[in-house]
């Protein structure tokens, strides 16, 4: 990893917290609402999001550029969403065994070879949630009978990557992790960043 | 856009969300805890986040190739983060006037032309946030004291779209949509969806 470029100093002061009074506390989340004081010292009442659990996000690619894609129905939206494997890794567990339970439980594969392609800050005006993202390659269908987590119904689907960057870039996928790992894949398999096989076989 | 894919068919059965109760509710966000039934039957306590507003990001882009970044502390991570310019736009508004707005409150631009290029669902298993982002190019400094919305301290740059693009793949940036927005442009770029000047530019 590079230095941070020097235009990226900080600049301008800090959020202060103030107060924290814990609102709603899950086994997911716990909401928290701080009388906070903005950088420009207004004073602000801010409901803070916690998450207890890291996102998890894999995108396995099989030799031939193929693809492991799921498809599960979505509470929040009330829709059904076809996304690349995704899951909560608890936050003292190391990320990448989280992630090969989670690509194991949804797809019922395993990976010899795993590398970190993303990590990002899903929403950070509201929440701490924390999402990484691996690329999962040279893989074996550990079983074809995946048992899920017990609350999901688990479709499976294998596709061209070709066909899930169409997908993305048409907006029939929109769960912003699996539109950011397409996108970053695609960017890994033009900038000669991956194997140049696998490249050929993604962009073919 | 093109029909949904053969393979992206609904399978499973839905969540049922039951009776819900508001725990939470600010200006910005509503938690509603529901009695709900997971697609599997199992029952399941689901704490969901609403949001108020869409998230809208825009993409600023000169002719030469620069953009257009704002640097601001986020309270979440308590951290300083440099984004594109982003904001909340009020659900019963046009996101494309809220974008507007946006980009003018924190860099003091407008733009001539505007092109949405992302709907994302920022993190679809506990909040029902939607991001919208927008190309915007052809434009215009209005004015060099832009006023912010009175809790942001906002940093201005304007670097070269490769800057940006190799912050986000060294992780230096990891705003979820800047990334994702930085990425569906070089993609676009790449595929010659944008004007053959334009791409050129952000490439070289």
């Amino acid at each position: 990893m590079t230095s941070r470029p020097v235009w990226m100093t900080d600049h301008g002061k800090p959020w202060h917290r103030g107060e924290g009074r814990v609102v709603y506390d899950n086994p997911w989340i716990r909401l928290t609402e701080f009388q906070a004081t903005a950088p420009t010292g207004r004073p602000a009442q801010y409901g803070l999001v916690s998450f207890k659990h890291l996102a998890m996000a894999v995108l396995p690619i099989h030799a031939d550029g193929t693809v492991e894609l799921v498809g599960q129905s979505r509470l929040p939206f009330s829709d059904y969403s076809w996304e690349i494997p995704e899951g909560g890794g608890a936050l003292e567990d190391d990320p990448l065994d989280s992630a090969k339970r989670e690509l194991f439980e949804e797809t019922g594969l395993s990976a010899s070879r795993w590398q970190e392609i993303l990590r990002v800050q899903l929403s950070n005006s509201v929440t701490d949630q924390l999402a990484i993202g691996y690329l999962a390659t040279e893989l074996e269908q550990v079983t074809t009978e995946p048992e899920g987590d017990g609350t999901e119904d688990i479709a499976r689907v294998r596709v061209s990557f070709r066909e899930l960057l169409g997908a993305v870039i048409d907006g029939h996928i929109c769960d912003s992790l699996t539109v950011a790992m397409a996108l970053k894949a695609y960017h890994m398999a033009r900038e000669d960043a991956l194997p140049r096989d696998l490249a050929a076989a993604m962009l073919g």
